[in-house]
């Protein structure tokens, strides 16, 4: 079991939050228990980290980080708020401009937690960022849907609500990802409240909240308190928000001002810079990943600044371009090595990593292709120590579609990596001398004692059926992974069943909802 | 270019080698100069090799080993000369079974060089086995053949020869490959010729010679012979063997033979045993690997017994089976473990490792699972360290089928996992300062001078052509990566041209392979 009390949670705090000792204390309003599909102990690395660059040169792209931020700047547009607080804080503005002396971005982020809990309405399905947990979620932000039985095509709230279902009921996705595709049916202005609703009600894991406009970061804000209580939210972080950077170097109003919010509530602000090399950044992978640094420091700073020990993630979107073509390009070598190494700088820094992995592809279909990209991406994120992972599962067309069948493709090489994050045992049991007491040289280990002790447990089972033996595959009908997926995605939506909550707060939620949706009119764009 | 000098060999030399000072002195026969598709720098490992295990936990398996070979020993069946080598070596010998106390076989192995080079035809085509280079070859051993085009069917020779050309077309592939698939359409026992003939003519890599009887061995030791000559194969290994353990814990007599022969031969034995864990040893990993450890050291044992210094590597053939169903499983997490923990192993050992991983998988199609299984594979093999990857390009079916489009799909996947190999260039070139001062935040980097030096080289570029936006791509009839893969593998094979060959030698092989065909009768089993 994951949830950890508040004793062991202590042990990690930074001194900002050891500042704040009632943080971790009271009780959330929520009346859940766990229910629902089992929770497993909550994914830990439990292999070393992959180091790809050495100290000096990693020390070389944070001085680069500094030296981009001291030479050219960024610039926060219209947001006169946050360049107030990084004027007050001594660094240069210049107009709408932010200039840092090296070293002192890396100065105002020493406040943000290494490691920090995100609170979930199950107490059981709290996760841990940092450290060494590993937080597996779905894909963000596709306005498509596609799946084997019809054509690509905008997705609805319905498809959100299959996959907020698909990701409560799969064990290896512990968040319930924030837009997981946008439901289109909904007006722009009024979806956000229809997604958080749909997280807090259909499932009980940690979620994301809008960040699109002042007033839907605030709504969502408001919903969750309904939901865990004012004074709870006050002290624990139950939701995290998505802040992308307008690379190369800029950060606009609506999102500077929705990490503003989300920060001063002291929820989680993960921040995420947004670079295809050649187009937002140099063409280079150091490049990349020394502005994506550069980048998300500042906001990181800035989050900082608001509430000193607000909980931060350094963030992370690039991929590559065919510098040809034009087309964007996903898990590729070069991503990878950016991927890497910023996992390695979020670690200097002293906070938690979302990578710019996951299981992402720029394939339109589920086929070879979008497997071997994210697949190789995965690895990438994995291998080098990312503490959150988006986009782990469902992510198509280089993120402009959730595919019902890649979903479940991808939930089972999220179960299969994480079983490998587990690494070798190396016990006397494993080594398993007894076994050769039992047979003799030639003959087979299926019946010995030792066999019978482990083949249950032994391999990682993937939910996708095996495509069996030829004969028997042909037979059926030659069906490719993406067609046996298909079937299993339906099987789960069938079996789901909503986790339960407190009759007042769900009418309390939906009473919200209603009379926001009210104060609006309908914008469709 | 690859092909070293003799002095840097000799710098990497074992002691053993350094007792046969005249070994890469003599010149090949062969009038072969580069010729054919343009060779590329050898690929080289410049990023550090993942460690999964610590010291003292590879310590364990070591020992494990040892007790399996102190406690249960391990049979040669029929070979009366292998065990004489162990017996006067000062194994302890009981009826056919062959036991060790601990550290004598490492002891063994000792005089087995580090690293050597696999001399090819064309010079420029030398591959070292061993330190950073990387040396990917196809797929092996497969009874069928499948495409789009066809249903899956048995191999024929054309098919033989095809994968033979496409992997002289394919960059990334250092070597031609052994038997790629079967020649069903020959005699059993006339096959290795065809396929020793086709190596040697229609590509210039290193290859691998026939195995599975003494006389196969023989001829294709001889028809190498007649290309490269008999002293200069007296001194330099020009072809490798692959030598399969009949695991658990025994040699056959034809595999023990054939070792033999190309160890006298002072030719390249690559010693694999082949264990699916719950049969062929016990289910665990850490099992898996130790009893992989002790049974590739006495083959490697036996190989240096027989020739002191003779080239060797330590193989690995492992996967999981579904202790469920029986299907045999691969690219999975418990097999990936063994994968790395082997490299690390052989390293210890002070031999080349040849990965039980590359791009393997029990798919039916080159579909979803087939690639996300063999990118798994592929990443759990090469950055840990594998010198030699077999089965990494074409594999299907567990390895019952080499599939053209798979192929492709894989060929591309092998350069991109080279290209991350080279890992990340922190030069200040990379750093792009000079791009920072051409550009204002918000605006992009396409036409900075810093992008147009590096955008023709800055990315890998696959060979299948990019399936392109979902409308064109739609329009186009949706093709899966397969598809598109499909159509690169006719444009390869329209595009061979056979390199030069030395038309006495090539006489002298053909009339060699006629004298030997008219010696045996037809075996079609």
């Amino acid at each position: 079991m994951h949830a950890k009390n508040t004793e062991q949670a202590h042990n990690h705090t930074t001194p900002a939050q050891q500042r704040r000792p009632a943080r971790q204390g009271r009780r959330s309003r929520t009346e859940a228990h766990t229910s629902g599909p089992a929770v497993h102990a909550s994914p830990k690395r439990q292999i070393p980290v992959y180091e790809l660059l050495d100290p000096e040169a990693l020390q070389l792209l944070e001085d680069h980080a500094d030296w981009i931020m001291h030479t050219v700047g960024i610039e926060f547009r219209g947001d006169t708020v946050a360049l107030d607080l990084f004027a007050k804080a001594g660094a240069r503005v210049e107009g709408e401009r932010v200039f840092f002396e090296p070293g002192h971005l890396r100065s105002l982020c020493v406040t943000a937690p290494a490691r920090f809990e995100l609170r979930a309405r199950d107490p059981q399905r709290t996760v841990e960022l940092g450290g060494d947990t590993i937080v597996l979620m779905p894909g963000y932000g596709s306005p498509f849907v596609t799946d084997l039985d019809q054509v690509r095509r905008y997705a609805t709230l319905e498809d959100f609500r299959n996959f907020v279902k698909l990701t409560y009921l799969t064990p290896w996705l512990t968040h319930s990802g924030g837009t997981i595709c946008e439901p289109t049916d909904v007006p722009v202005n009024k979806r956000h409240l229809d997604m958080v609703y749909s997280h807090l009600r259909l499932s009980t894991k940690p979620f994301m909240g809008g960040v699109t406009a002042r007033h839907r970061a605030q709504d969502s804000l408001n919903m969750a308190r309904l939901v865990f209580g004012e004074a709870f939210m006050e002290e624990n972080a139950v939701m995290q928000a998505n802040i992308n950077v307008n690379s190369p170097l800029v950060y606009d109003h609506t999102m500077s001002s929705a990490l503003r919010i989300y920060a001063d509530a002291n929820q989680c602000v993960c921040v995420s810079p947004a670079i295809f090399g050649g187009a937002m950044g140099p063409v280079s992978p150091a490049a990349m990943a020394a502005q994506t640094l550069a980048e998300a420091m500042v906001g990181i700073a800035l989050a900082q600044l608001v509430r000193p020990g607000c909980p931060v993630v350094l963030g992370s979107f690039h991929s590559t371009m065919s510098l040809k073509s034009g087309a964007l390009t996903f898990g590729t070598p070069e991503a990878g090595l950016v991927t890497m190494v910023l996992s390695q700088l979020g670690r200097r820094l002293g906070v938690p990593v979302r990578s710019g992995g996951g299981q992402i592809t720029a394939s339109n279909a589920p086929d070879g292709q979008a497997m071997q990209d994210s697949s190789n991406a995965m690895w990438s994120t994995l291998l080098t120590g990312a503490h959150q992972v988006w986009h782990a599962a469902g992510w198509l067309e280089g993120g402009l579609t959730m595919s019902y069948e890649k979903f479940i493709l991808d939930a089972d090489n999220c179960g299969a990596m994480l079983k490998l994050m587990r690494g070798m045992d190396v016990t006397a049991e494993a080594l398993a001398r007894d076994a050769y007491g039992e047979i003799e040289p030639g003959e087979n280990f299926l019946s010995t004692r030792h066999t019978m002790r482990h083949f249950a447990t032994a391999n990682f089972e993937p939910q996708v059926p095996e495509a069996g033996p030829y004969e028997t595959w042909a037979e059926n009908g030659s069906p490719t992974a993406a067609q046996r997926a298909n079937r299993r995605w339906k099987a789960l939506l069938a079996a789901y069943e909503a986790p339960p909550m407190d009759e007042g707060i769900d009418e309390a939620l939906k009473a919200f909802v209603a009379r926001r949706k009210a104060v609006h009119q309908d914008e469709w764009y």
